[in-house]
C-alpha cells in the first residue's frame, strides 16, 4: 500500500513504500539524497551508496521512515528496495525544481507537459479544481440543474462577429462564444435554474494579459429575478462561498504564489456603484477626465473599494444600454439597463444583467442594435410561448484564477492556452 | 416570498405566492381550473370567474391555500390577484401537456425550446444534472483533481480520421475527439489522479440510436495502477454512488419513465468476462458463431448478467491488441491488452486501460498501428521525461442517461443535440 509524501512523517520506524518523481538530488559521496515529488508534496529519501537517478525519473521506494529535524516534514526515508518505473531523459527542456520565473513564459507554454510539473504552476490547476468544485457544489445545493449544450451553432450571440468556424459535414457552423441562447431557453423549459461550466471561443485578434481565445465559462441563469440586484446578492454569496472553502483548503496553493483570498463574509460588503458614477469616481480620484470605464480605470475602483469597504471588488451596474447587448433588459426609462459587471482586482471576471424576456420589447430593441429576427434563429421562439422573467451572469474561470493567485497573464491560468499563434500543444 | 407547487400544501389556509407556466386549463363555467407548472411539480388553482389564460402563458398567482383531496397534492389555491408574467402564443408548434410519444423524434428536436418543457423530456436533464453532480463530488472526495483541457488540437488522438475541423486564424485545428493525450499529459505532471467533463466530437457518418457527433465526455485518468483491474474496481465504486444516489433523490424522474437504478451495491457484483470467453459465451447462449462482439452480443451479455449475477452490467476486458488504440498497454505475452468496456444494459457506456507509459514500448508499438512519431505531436514527450504507470477510462454522459432511463435513441439524452444533419435550434 502506497503512502504519500505528506503522510509518511505518520510511519515513522516502520516500513513503508512511496512513489514519486526525482525532484532533486543531492551527492555527497558517503550520503546522497534524493528529493521525491509526489501529488501531495515532498519527501526525501538517503542513499548509503552512490545514486544515479535523473531529475524526473519516476521511483518506487521501499524503506524505513526515520525521524531528522532537517528534513522536510521532519522524516526521511532509509530505503530497503528501489523500483524505477520510467527513466526521464537527462536533457530536460525546462528544469522542474527550477522557478518559473527563469523562463519566459512561451517557453512554458511550449514545454508544457514539463513546465506543468513545476510545483508552482501545478498549484494553479490544484488551486483551480477547487474553484470548478466550490462552484458547482454552490450550485446543485442552491437547486441549480447543471447542463451541457452544444458548442456548434448557428449563429453567434453577441451577433456574428469574433466567431470561429467549423466544417460540419456539408454545413458551415461556429463554435459558441457562450451559451446565452442556451441558458435562457433552458431556464423557460421550466427548468427556472441552470448553470453550465464549459469552453467558449472567441475568434479576437486581442493579445493581452487579459483575453484568451478559448477559455472556460461558468454561466448561471435564474428565473423570476426583479433585477440585476438579485443576481449581485446572489453571486456574493457564490463568491463568499468559494473564498471561504479556497481559504480553508488551498492554503498551500495560495502560499507558493504569496496569494490571499478576500475574508469570509467580505465579499458580501462589496460596493455597487452606478457606471456614471463610477466615471466620474476615476475622475474624481485620478484627476483625469475618463470616457470610459478602462482597464486603468477598473484598478482605480478596485483600490477604492478596498480603502473604502475592505475588499478589493467593486459592482458596477446602471450601465447605458448601447455598452450592453441587444438582450438586455432597459431600466425603467429606456436609457439605461438592468445589468452589470464585477471587478475584481482591477479586472472584470463578471458580466451579467436581467434579460428581455417579453417578445414585443425584443422585436423593439433589435433595430435599436442593427439586428433582425431572421438573424436568431430559434432564440425568439423562447420568448414567444411563456417566458419568465429572468436573468444571469458568466464568470470567466481563467480570470478569475489569475486574480486569486496574482497572475500576470491570464493564459497562465489555462493548462492548454490557445491565442492568435498557439495551438500546441 | 415565492412558494414552490411542491411545497403549496404545507401553507393550508395560509395566503401565498406561486409562479410558473400554465400546463393545462379546465374550463366548466362556474368553476374553472389553471394547472400550473414549476421547477418542482404542478399545482391547481381554481377561479370562480371565467379566465382565459392560453397553455404556457406564465402567471405569478397570489391567493390562498385550501386542502381539496382531489387537487394534486391534496391542496389548491383560491387566487386574490394574478399577473400574467408573459402570455404565449395559443399556435404551439407541440403541445407541452401531451405525452411526448405522440411527436416523432424530429419534431420534438425542431421546436426543441418548446418540447423540453414536456415534464418527461425535461426530466432527462434533471436526472442527467444528477448524474454530472454525484460523478464529480465522487471523483473529489477521491483526491483527483478536476480539468478543462484545450479543444482545439493539432491531430486526433485515434489516429485522425473522424475530426472535425475549425478555421483558427490562419491555422488549420481540429476539435479534440477526446482529452486523451491532455489526460495521460496531466497525471505525468504529478498530478496523479485527474478527470474532466467536457464536450468531445466525432466526425462519424454514423446515423443510429447510440451514436451522436457531439457528446460529453467524463474522463478519468489515474497513476500508479497495476492493470484494467484497478480501474473496473474504481469504476465499481464511482457507480455505485451514483446509482445510489440518483435511485435516492431522483424518484420523481425514474418513474415518470418507469425506470430504475441497479440496487446499491448490484454494481460492485458486476462480473468480468474476457473477451474471448465473452465470445464463447455469446455463441453458446445464442447458438450463433460470432466473430465480433457486435450490439446484439452486449445484449446477450447483459441478459446473462441479469440472470446470473443480478445485475445488466458487465466489463469484458482482455481486449485483442489489434481491437484497441495504439497507447493501450498490452499483456505480458503482447497479443492482448490490460483493458476493458463496460456494458451497461445492453450498450456500451465505457472504454478504458492502462496505457502504455514506456518511451520505448511506444516507439516499439507505433508501426504495428501504421503510425510514426512525427504524428503524434508532443504526446511522446509526457513519456520522455519520466511517467508513472497509468491508465483511465470515459463514460459517456448521454449514453449513461439513456441507459439509465431507457430511452430508446441516445440523442433524446442530449438537449440539443447534433448529427450528420442537425446544426440547430
Amino acid at each position: 500500500m502506497r503512502v504519500l509524501a505528506q503522510d509518511v512523517p505518520k510511519h515513522l520506524d516502520r516500513e513503508i513504500t512511496v512513489s514519486g518523481w526525482v525532484h532533486r538530488t543531492r551527492e555527497l559521496g558517503q550520503v546522497n539524497f534524493v528529493l521525491l515529488r509526489d501529488r501531495s508534496g515532498m519527501i526525501q529519501v538517503v542513499f548509503g551508496e552512490k545514486i544515479d537517478y535523473t531529475p524526473e525519473t519516476v521511483l518506487t521506494v521501499r524503506g524505513m521512515v526515520k525521524a531528522n529535524d532537517k528534513a522536510p516534514g521532519g522524516a526521511e526515508i532509509h530505503p530497503l528496495s528501489v523500483t524505477v518505473e520510467s527513466r526521464a531523459d537527462i536533457n530536460l527542456p525546462v528544469q522542474v525544481n527550477q522557478d518559473p520565473d527563469k523562463y519566459p513564459l512561451e517557453a512554458l507554454f511550449d514545454h508544457r507537459f514539463i513546465s506543468l510539473r513545476m510545483p508552482k504552476l501545478r498549484a494553479i490547476f490544484q488551486l483551480q479544481s477547487s474553484l470548478l468544485k466550490y462552484l458547482s457544489e454552490f450550485m446543485h445545493a442552491e437547486g441549480f440543474f447543471e447542463m451541457k449544450t452544444s458548442k456548434l451553432v448557428g449563429s453567434g450571440a453577441e451577433g456574428g462577429t469574433g466567431l470561429f468556424s467549423v466544417e460540419y459535414f456539408e454545413n458551415k457552423v461556429f463554435l459558441a462564444q457562450s451559451p446565452q441562447l442556451y441558458k435562457q431557453g433552458m431556464v423557460a423549459t421550466g427548468l427556472e435554474r441552470v448553470f453550465e461550466i464549459s469552453h467558449a471561443y472567441r475568434a479576437e485578434k486581442h493579445d493581452t494579459p487579459r483575453h484568451i481565445n478559448e477559455y472556460v465559462s461558468f454561466d448561471v441563469e435564474m428565473a423570476f429575478i426583479e433585477s440585476e440586484v438579485d443576481l449581485m446578492n446572489f453571486e456574493r454569496n457564490l463568491l463568499d462561498h468559494v473564498f471561504t472553502q479556497v481559504g480553508l483548503h488551498n492554503r498551500a496553493e495560495l502560499e507558493l504564489w504569496g496569494a490571499t483570498v478576500p475574508a469570509p463574509g467580505a465579499m458580501i460588503s462589496a460596493p455597487v456603484v452606478g457606471h456614471d458614477a463610477a466615471k466620474d469616481l476615476i475622475t474624481q480620484i485620478t484627476g483625469k477626465k475618463v470616457f470610459e470605464i478602462n482597464p486603468e480605470g477598473e484598478r482605480t475602483l478596485c483600490e477604492w473599494a478596498l480603502e473604502k469597504h475592505g475588499v478589493d471588488l467593486v459592482f458596477i451596474n446602471d450601465w447605458p444600454r448601447k455598452k450592453r447587448p441587444f438582450y438586455t433588459h432597459p431600466s425603467a426609462d429606456g436609457t439605461k439597463t438592468l445589468s452589470f459587471d464585477l471587478i475584481f482586482r482591477g479586472l472584470e471576471i463578471t458580466s451579467g444583467g436581467r434579460r428581455i424576456h417579453d417578445y414585443a420589447m425584443l422585436l423593439e430593441s433589435l433595430p435599436k442594435f442593427g439586428m433582425t429576427l431572421e438573424g436568431l434563429g430559434a432564440y425568439p421562439t423562447i420568448f414567444q410561448y411563456g417566458c419568465p422573467p429572468h436573468g444571469g451572469f458568466a464568470i470567466g474561470i481563467e480570470r478569475l484564477t489569475q486574480k486569486i493567485l496574482g497572475l500576470a497573464n491570464v493564459k497562465e491560468a489555462s493548462p492548454f492556452p490557445r491565442d492568435r499563434k498557439r495551438v500546441a500543444p
